[in-house]
């Protein structure tokens, strides 16, 4: 567990989840919290149980399916509805029953909000906090407090949002976020604020929205004028303009003023958590994310090449590596290299220097084409093998494919796929149906080889997903598949990219199915 | 011309072109500078005149076809050659001769760089600065000094840093911009120095990168501490992560600081600036950017909802209308009535407390089949339509479709859809090609509708997404897909959810054809 000195609270599964059109299932909310875990944040806030039918079954499945090694998963909720008891209310039991052993509860700090938006008294708002923390506390979570809309309410009637932190503090809430909800502050002000509130007995925490472009400056004020906890999102992902970029601070913080708040190892791995996470969320990554984005380090080669070899420090302002990004030359580089060798070890394949630059070039030349290795090992290990072996791996020749997808007349949908294949002498055509395009062309491949292989009626295809990439001006957008399939034993992934959707699933199929037949043995031939 | 007491100052088509992928034609940076100017910067820097053979005709065609009405035009360029007199140098001439009025010249203000990338002694450095500084004042033309690297110089070594400054004062720049050359600085400690620098007799200006996320809080920091001149780029373009954000810095600093910067009916149109620079850069908008993306504005909690009808000034930083913006409430599984009546006053219906209610309760029970409106407004107006009118629009029926990919023997891919609709009272068969399923049955349903629907051809299919929902444990995933169209004047979105894609993608289709036959103004029939 986590120092508990200084926090650091992720709350992409709930406040990230409000960005527009981003969407997360259960499952993808478990994977996204294994990545942060992985990172090494104190606190993963994982939605609101009760409120969210999603959310309660993401508690639920969390106690057996996430095996946390240093985040501690914070359930979000309200304080009580006016007029009744904390005990009586639904949605405060939802928090109780959810085995968090964290809440954190949003409150009311405006008086404005509270008269307007709660419709209730400044006192009932008061009554609330109270009884809220005080019944969790008593059934032994540790409770921290939102304060919504803190530095509006401040300005408004700073009295109020003081007394506000005091209640929740007296009640027994170990922290007071601060909340720049609308997100309008700006760091000198947001920090004579967060001052004034650290003088109360509270514990004070910081949450930021990206409205003024100075999420990440604000924690910082904050940070210094006495925060002990702050909030964010991984990629800044958010409503609005997004929420404080969680990596972003994380590595300021540890990076350029001393904290220790992540193993260094794991700071080490932000740039692949970061990228890993957008696959999951489905979010384009920016490229020109602080610290993480793949352009964050990458230089315009021409008047300063020769001075970066003189001493590369001298034009970047931290050393990629430690948050395992790397530098890059646009113009003529080097990049690539050492993670290719390295990648190559870990398969069990050791490279000759030959071998690692025509794969590197292969890469980069896939690469710039859409192809995305990051998230497709098998794929890397299939043009690993081929670069290696001089030739490539293949199992089976295609000769042809043809998919029909046709709504008939009565409605009826059908998705049949033929493929004509040659394997170990003969010639086979086989067809398949399926629930789409997809599945019909799994169904065809494996029924066609199956009688040559067996093992393939083990693997299975478990996992799809399409991105679009932007075409580049005046051609069209290429779409990338990536597919995973396992056999029981291990999962593996395989991307194809082709300006057809149905071409580039088939790229990646013949893959699956190439990887998977040698995992069961059978060299190509 | 703009008031000289504070500079607003742009450099979007020099230093915002190093960004990677980014590139303009003189015929770009011309159209870029005329929205600059539109917006009411006082200096665009336009490039470096003599070093690169596009900025050197950009200036001069700028003579000829530029007519700014606020802004002057900057060119940049370096202090003369070691060694050599500024009247002798070719690219000092360039500088003089390009006709601008102002010249930006990058001089060397860190003791490491002057010495390991200039290759020269420190005195010398400070004699290229006087000599080149005068000589171009001399020519009657203004001066302004980038000093590179000032920060991390001044942290090796202040005096020399802070001697650039004075030497480049003396010999009559009027403004030293010190510059964050590495984007490495936060704002505390930029502040100190911003304030040390303004101890000299120099005029400062701040010039700040993005890789720590701060640009524009270290630059709103140096303005606390004294610059009264401002760079950055449009859009935060620039190498790396980017340079600050001159429309977010020039929206902070007038709307909440007070400062008056650029006339407010320009300041009206930043929206609209920001994104017609996008389509002249061809770089994605950034949806999330502060102040002018399209989601700065967009709220999706249910919780809010409801408050935002009280008064959306609860739940805005400012009134979008200042930048040019709107509100926007997205419709989501997060929303309830208030949102879905909201949107609907936004679409121009009044809806009945029934026909909300009904709406509500679809628009539920889709979202939990996979839909999402939050993208697909043009989806979700013709749910409203339907409820509203108790049927559903449509001008054609389908009889059935069929989509057939193949790779044929020789490895040649055909794409190829046949629908068969019915409209106006004829039964149609049209078959179309297409380099894609979607693509080809795209073509074939507006094959068979424009002998019928002619404003059929001004319709284009400009943006397809896919997401591959999971489905519940045993059950196969669910395909979502989000078409945009345009008709030139207006873009719309539309969603279909499937377990075929091909199926999905035709519901998103049909609705696109069907919104683009009402805006045409063909009622159903």
């Amino acid at each position: 567990m986590a120092d508990d000195r200084f926090h650091v609270y992720d709350t992409t599964l709930r406040d990230g989840a409000q960005q527009e059109g981003l969407t997360l299932t259960v499952a993808d909310k478990l994977a996204v919290a294994r990545q942060l875990d992985g990172l090494g944040v104190g606190f993963i806030e994982g939605g609101w149980p009760g409120a969210n039918p999603k959310d309660t079954e993401f508690f639920r499945r969390a106690q057996t399916e996430l095996d946390l090694k240093h985040a501690q998963l914070a359930a979000f909720g309200a304080t009580r509805r006016a007029g009744v008891k904390a005990a009586d209310d639904p949605l405060v039991a939802a928090l109780r029953e959810s085995g968090a052993p964290v809440v954190t509860l949003v409150a009311k700090s405006h008086d404005r909000h509270v008269e307007l938006a709660l419709r209730t008294t400044l006192q009932e708002n008061l009554a609330m906090i109270r009884d809220t923390v005080s019944h969790l506390r008593a059934g032994g979570q540790r409770v921290f407090l939102d304060a919504e809309h803190f530095f509006d309410g401040y300005k408004s009637n700073p009295a109020y949002a003081l007394e506000v932190l005091r209640t929740a503090a007296e009640a027994g809430a170990d922290v007071i976020a601060l909340c720049d909800t609308n997100g309008g502050m700006l760091p000198d002000e947001l920090a004579d604020i967060v001052h004034a509130a650290a003088q109360t007995s509270a514990r004070v925490g910081i949450h930021c929205h990206d409205d003024t472009g100075c999420a990440v400056a604000n924690t910082l004020a904050a940070v210094k004028a006495g925060a002990t906890h702050v909030q964010g999102c991984a990629n800044g992902y958010g409503e609005r303009s997004g929420n404080a970029n969680l990596f972003t601070v994380v590595a300021n913080l540890q990076l350029k003023r001393g904290f220790d708040l992540v193993p260094q190892e794991s700071l080490a791995d932000m740039t692949r958590i970061a990228h890993a996470i957008t696959e999951v969320t489905n979010v384009t990554p920016n490229s020109h994310a602080p610290y993480v984005g793949t352009s964050a380090f990458a230089h315009k080669g021409g008047l300063h090449a020769s001075a970066i070899k003189v001493d590369p420090n001298l034009y970047q302002h931290i050393d990629p590596a430690q948050v395992g990004n790397d530098m890059r030359m646009l113009v003529s580089d080097m990049a690539g290299r050492a993670s290719v060798e390295l990648k190559g070890r870990e398969l069990g394949y050791e490279l000759t220097p030959e071998a690692t630059k025509t794969l590197v070039g292969r890469v980069k030349d896939l690469e710039s084409k859409g192809f995305t290795f990051e998230a497709a090992d098998a794929s890397f290990e299939l043009l690993l093998r081929d670069t290696v072996h001089g030739e490539r791996t293949r199992h089976f020749e295609v000769e042809s494919w043809r998919v029909i997808v046709e709504r008939a007349k009565g409605g009826e949908l059908v998705s049949e796929a033929t493929v004509k294949l040659h394997a170990k002498g003969e010639r086979i055509v086989a067809t398949g149906e399926g629930n789409g395009p997809v599945n019909a062309l799994d169904r065809a491949v494996r029924l066609a080889l199956e009688k040559l292989y067996p093992e393939l009626a083990r693997l299975e295809l478990i996992d799809y997903k399409v991105r679009i990439l932007e075409g580049t001006h005046g051609t069209d957008a290429i779409t990338r598949v990536l597919i995973t399939s396992s056999d029981d034993t291990a999962e593996w992934s395989t991307v194809g990219v082709a300006e057809n959707i149905i071409d580039a699933s088939w790229q990646a199929l013949e893959q699956a199915v190439t990887y998977g037949l040698l995992r069961a043995g059978h060299e190509a031939g």
